[in-house]
């Protein structure tokens, strides 16, 4: 790749560290910029208007062209590499996991880690106290679709990893910090250890 | 395609109306199955072990194996056809919007809409209630910035019709539905009418 790639993100987002995990499997640079959402500096009318229009995190920035969503991004950097199958069901499996991991995994998983690791559960608002047992609920039964689908299996898609694994693994592994408890799905738990066992793995917090 | 190809259903969705127009644009021949979600049919025993463990439609069966989340089956049907750029920019971005659909628009505008047509506001638990004014500003802010995307653009990637216009379009063109005013947003509202004057479109009621 001749082209110059820029993360703009917040490292310790699951959502920046997927894009960060795909690039550092398959052996391509990344310059980091920092911001701290806790500090809105990523709603300033500059970030905004230059890097994303919907003021979040991560951002993959291309020369002077902009890929927002987490997705999007760890799709766009490893385009043609054994991290996507070529087959046409297996690709579109492959997405499914990754639509599903946005839908029901990191809406659960990740906003109760940041709930109660970055926003502290007694700052939370009255709505979002309320959600908590239910994204709770949701996340367990997320963890467990995960558990049943693993069985028999070592990678989400197919018989490699790919972007599907990458993509659910962000929050997965860190899930405890949530007070999810991972040994009780130990499908779930093998198949971190596998993730955690490739060649160039990097951690969360490199 | 030789393959076999039934789409499991509840009509009234747009996430499956989007799998439907997908394949009714480039003139792919889906076979119906329908499932009434309000009287949990796609929660039996059944439909967990052979269509769907996340207990959800759409669900796309080609021949014996199922892709479930409605955008990867979009994609799966659109694969290889004109409505999934080749180029590797665009394709991210057309992801992007894909993404962002799922986690920023159906969430807020899709829900609301579900409450208010099928569950009934005076059926809705308490913290239902309290989500509504929260998921009414997150719809507009996102109607907001797809009107600001829109202006100087005819379509959400690139310069042609990609499955980004047709994910974006299922809850978009019925968002007056969930008390959206889609008047406020006329470059959206543009938008939608050119979609709607595409050769062999199908409307969501067809």
């Amino acid at each position: 790749m001749t082209e110059r790639l820029v993360l703009h993100e917040y490292a310790a987002s699951g959502n920046c560290y997927k894009v960060r995990l795909t690039a550092a499997l398959i052996g391509v640079h990344l310059e980091r910029r920092e911001y701290d959402i806790t500090k809105g500096e990523t709603r300033t009318p500059e970030f905004l208007k230059t890097v994303n229009a919907n003021g979040r995190i991560p951002v993959l920035q291309v020369d002077h062209r902009c890929i927002s969503e987490s997705n999007a991004a760890c799709y766009y950097i490893a385009d043609g590499s054994i991290l996507i199958p070529t087959e046409r069901f297996d690709h579109a499996d492959m997405l499914r996991w990754m639509f599903w991991e946005q839908y029901n995994h990191e809406p659960n998983i990740a906003t109760l880690r940041f709930w109660m690791r970055e926003v502290g559960v007694d700052s939370l608002t009255e709505v979002q106290r309320l959600q908590m047992p239910l994204k709770r609920q949701a996340g367990e039964a997320a963890l467990k679709l995960m558990e049943e689908h693993l069985k028999g299996r070592e990678w989400f898609t197919g018989t490699t990893m790919s972007l599907a694994d990458i993509c659910l693994f962000a929050y997965t592994h860190v899930a405890s910090e949530a007070d999810f408890q991972l040994p009780r799905y130990p499908h779930v738990a093998q198949w971190i250890e596998r993730v955690k066992g490739q060649p160039r793995y990097l951690p969360l917090n490199a």
